[in-house]
Parts: structure tokens; sequence; C-alpha cells
């Protein structure tokens, strides 16, 4: 199961949770390790039980043992269900550490016995639990999962003083964010950032050209978005919300179908969806730089003081990374639980 | 020559360069390695000798060559000139990347000459120079080599809006920055900081008992600082300069034989050392908490647009490393030749 959770961890976090599974032969060798590579793509059973094509030579798959990190899925989504792909391939039992919580989701655990596999849960159910607590809170609440992205010099600022903010981060980091965008479902943005930057808020590959998959681009705010802004578009794929409250802007995504957000900013939308605790990730690019004034990269929190401040983790699934001059870190939410464990 | 430079990087910035050293017998095998590992201890020549001493077999020393990325010194600091150990050990030949600048410590490659060693130099001297870049400019400015410390939230903070800061940053991170504290020669801090916080600015352990050695605890402006304060003390390590002229403070400090200052902060005091161009290094302690509003890490400095913006990179001989739930990142200045060279 620690191979299994290991794996998980390379996959992105997004609009599915965090998998990985194992394939043992009968005397606990692992033949093949798979994990989920985002939405829309193999999950991590069918992943393993891919990587086990190629293995030769095969040993009888009913003396062999799936370990999963989640209750296999039991739904037609974008890819078939797992658990019918497991009973298919023959594999003789399967072991997994938590139960898949949504409704749509579940059931896989009876599925794989009633077709005769042998089935238990319960293996490090913490730790799989933990890898996607803020995964499971969104999907309780019935909203997509969230990303919060922010490209800041070292001194916590996203404009210098007279308003210049293009490039703060350079190429690299850019087009690491364009992929983000390409994964996401919508891409959320403020009228200020709109007006004042009069961003495009597609995916772009490294040629400035978009690619295939493009995130909904949703503006907030009352100001009207000019007839020839660009992030209007031509495809359609543009929406304005009139609202500033993040719960609202959720809904009315989820209601469309959005699995996972992409908060692109500026300061006011971080700061309201912050201040909300609707933020589950936050993928934070650190330019080299020092402005000493300028924009700050988050609004007000409504926190006066030290002990209320919001607390986070560095994600154990997205180590830093040098993007050319840049870092990337990666935050989560330290669970409510963890407030108090800080050194 | 490469080993060598990379044996460099494992020694900390400070009064000293980072100097690495390799002994290679007669067919090119690397005998030993050593690096400086800061003011007071040996220097990478004779951290290599002395690695050779638990050496058996050892080829014929005549026979062997040492590749040091410095002119070995010439003169008699805090540890014996390196040329006259070099001569002594018998090392027939010398290869070095970069002449030793300080008036000083020059002369080394002609006493060994003059001692019968077989001298050459050049083999990658752009690298050498470009590790310790700052610290020559130091040098050349005849001012003592600085070290900012910053401890500030992921949106660039060091205190919330209500003035609390203890801790933004857990006890590990607390602690390293006490080993540099230790390392350093003086430590500078504004009366802001002292009236608002009443520090000891005294090196300490994890215990909190005071570290053997320390630095001189220097209070920059013209406020008083209260008879009772906790950075007077009682050992006479205390000094207050009337000035936040930060090349004034620097004169005054090499004057009084510092070789390597860290500037403690606060924002006040940062910011002007920054403006001045006057930080050689900047260790950064990243807590993950946001706060939204309070304290910037870093005063005005003078800068309007992003064009203008301090530029910065990665220091490659401190990599970004975990410290209980903080990350410490240490940066130092670009050299001006690079600063088109962003990506």
């Amino acid at each position: 199961m620690q191979v299994a959770l290991e794996a998980a961890l390379q996959g992105p976090r997004g609009a599915n949770p965090l998998v990985g599974a194992v394939i043992l032969d009968p005397s606990g060798e692992i033949l093949s390790t798979g994990h989920h590579r985002g939405a829309g793509t193999a999950h991590a059973e069918a992943d393993a039980l891919a990587q086990l094509r190629d293995r030769r030579p095969l040993p009888e798959l009913s003396d062999c043992t799936m370990v999963v990190t989640l209750e296999p899925c039991n739904h037609h989504g974008r890819t078939g269900p797992c658990a019918a792909a497991i009973a298919q391939a023959g594999i003789g039992s399967v072991v997994y550490a938590a139960a898949d919580p949504p409704a749509e989701a579940a059931g896989g655990a009876g599925y794989l016995r009633d077709a005769g596999v042998q089935v238990r849960s319960g293996l490090l159910p913490e730790q799989a639990l933990d890898l996607n607590q803020r995964w499971f809170r969104a999907k309780a609440q019935g909203r997509p999962f969230t990303t919060l992205h922010i490209a800041q010099t070292v001194d916590g600022l996203i404009a210098a003083a007279d308003g210049s903010s293009q490039w703060i981060t350079g190429r690299a980091a850019r087009l690491d964010s364009h992929g983000i965008r390409s994964r996401a479902d919508a891409i959320v943005a403020g009228t200020g950032t709109v007006l004042a930057d009069n961003p495009r808020l597609t995916a772009r590959d490294a040629g400035g050209h978009d690619l295939g998959r493009q995130p909904l681009r949703v503006v907030l705010g009352r100001r009207e978005v000019p007839a020839g802004a660009a992030v209007r578009g031509t495809d359609g794929r543009f929406l304005q919300l009139k609202t500033h409250d993040p719960a609202a802007v959720l809904g009315e995504l989820a209601a469309r179908g959005a699995g996972h957000v992409m908060i692109e900013g500026g300061a006011t939308v971080a700061g309201a969806f912050l201040a909300a605790d609707l933020v589950d990730e936050l993928v934070l690019y650190l330019a080299p730089l020092m402005l000493g004034a300028g924009t700050r990269s988050v609004g007000d929190l409504g926190i006066s003081t030290l002990a209320d401040a919001t607390r986070w983790r560095w994600d154990a699934a997205e180590p830093v990374r040098t993007l050319g001059a840049d870092l990337r870190l990666t935050l989560e939410p330290l669970p409510r639980s963890r407030h108090n464990e800080r050194p």
C-alpha cells in the first residue's frame, strides 16, 4: 500500500482524486504500478492493468492481488468503471485503503464481491484519506476542486507601483501555468484583472497556440467586460458572473459540470476564495525579484492576528520545482485537525 | 576543477569566500577533496591535506597535484597561510582557477613557485569568480559580506495587522537562523524591531542557551534603546549606530574588524540595505501561512516599475531546504552583467 500511495503522488490534483494501484504476484512481488494522470485519463487501476500487459511471463491473474489507495469506482464517467475492468481482467483479490465517497462512484467493492473477487479494505486508510483530504471535502460540499494560481516576487507582489506586471515570472513558469489551465474545466479572474491586463485566459503551448482542451473562461464582478476584450474570444466558452461570492461562483460552475476550477486572480478574487476557505490547492510561482512597493498577491482575508493565519502544508504530491529562473511551490490547506501541529 | 568547484559549494557563505580543493595522484585519480567550512576553520587546501593524512598507501606527494578554485592564500589570518602548508606537505604542483584579490592574501602563487612547486592558473576562472562574485565585490568595496535574514509568510508578511509576529516560522527555522548569527561577526537590527519585539539578538542553541561565538549586536537608528532592553546584554557586545545609512554602518563595522554582517531586520533596515545594493546573500524562511494584511517584509526600494526590480538568483551553494513546516530559500543578487539573461 505504501508503494501505491507513492504512485498516487505522481498524478496531478484536479477534478479527480490522486489514486495509486499496485498489482502483486502470489509471492508478493510487484508486477506493475499505476496511477491516475488527471481527469479524462485512465484511472490508476486501469493504468496498472495496462502496465501488466507488456509483462511476460505473466502469472495466473486469479492468484494476483491489486492494492489500490481508493475503492475501485463503479461508474461510467469519462472512462469505464474500474470494478468491472478488474473483474474482467480476472484479478483474484483486491485490497483498498479507503472507500470512494461520491455516491455515483460507490459500490465498487460490492460489484467486485458479486463478481467473485476477494475484497478487503482499511489498509492505511488515514494516509489515503489525508492524501485527498481537500478533494473529499470539495466532493462533500458538492463543489469543484479549486487551484489558486499566484505568480509573485519573493516579497509577495504581483505588480510594480506603476501597475506593470508582464512578466513577473519567466516563460517556463508561464507555460507550466498554461498546463494547469488546460487540465481545468473553468478558469476564473476578476474584472479588475481583465480590464488592467486584457488577458485571453486560454491554455496555450510554448508557441502561443491554443491547446486542444480549453477551460471555460469566467470573469467575476459587476463591471462591464468590453466587447473587444480578449477574454470573450470567439468559441463561446466565455461567461461573466456578476458576483464576487466564491460559493455562488462554484455552485454555478458545478451546475455546468465543472470538476476543477483554476483561480487565476487578481488579489481581490484570490482573497475572496481564500477567506471563504475555498482554495484546495495553491500553486505559487516565485520569481527571484524584489520590488519593495506594488500590488500584493492576496487581498484582505479578515485576519488581524498571527494566531488566526490560514495554515498550509507543502503538498507532498508536488515537490518544489525550478522552472527557468523561477521556483514553483505547491501548498494545500492544513487539515483543520492539525492546526496545532506546527513545530 | 569541476569537482573542486562542487566541493566549494558545500561551505557556508560569510567572511571568507567559498573555496574547494582536490588532490590528484599522478594518474589523475582523486586522493582527497576539501572545502572551506566558514570563518576561523581550515581553508579548503588545508582541509584537503588533512583528508589525505588518513589515506594509505599514499603516493609520493611530489608527483601529486592540488587543484583549487582560488589562488592559495599567503597570509596569517585566523589560520596559517595555505601556500606554506602546501609547500611543506611536498605537493609537487598546484593548479588554481582564479587569483585571490585581497592584497593581504595575494602572493600565494609566487611563494609556491619560490618553494619549487609547479604552478598553473586560469582553469575555469569564470566559474570560480562567479561562485564568489558578491564576496569579491564586497572585498573590492572594502566592506563586510552581508546576509539579509527574512522570515515571512508565503504572502510576504513578517507580522499580522495587530503587530503579532512570534512566531511566523517554527523552531527548526529559528534554530537555523541562530546558526547564521553564530557565524556572523555582527548582527544588525533597527530601533523599530528592538522597541517592538525586545529581541536579545544573541546566537542560541536548541535549548535557548547562548552559543560560544556571539556576534556584535548593532542597533541602527536615532531612537533611544531603553536601559533594560534585552539587546544591551551584559557582555559589552552591544553598539548603537545613530544612522540608517547602510554604507556608513558597514564602514564602521569593517573598521571594527567585521568580515560578515547579518541583517536581522525589520522592513526599514532591510529596505535600506537592499536599495543600496548592499545585500550579498538573502536567506528567506518561508512559513506556510497566509495573513492577507500586516507588515511587509521589505520597505520601499524606490522602484516604481517592473523593469527596475532587483534581480536575484537561487544560490547554487544553498539548495532549498525544508526546516520543520517551513522552507529555507537562499538567493544572491544576479551579477549586473546578467540582468538581461532571464528566460
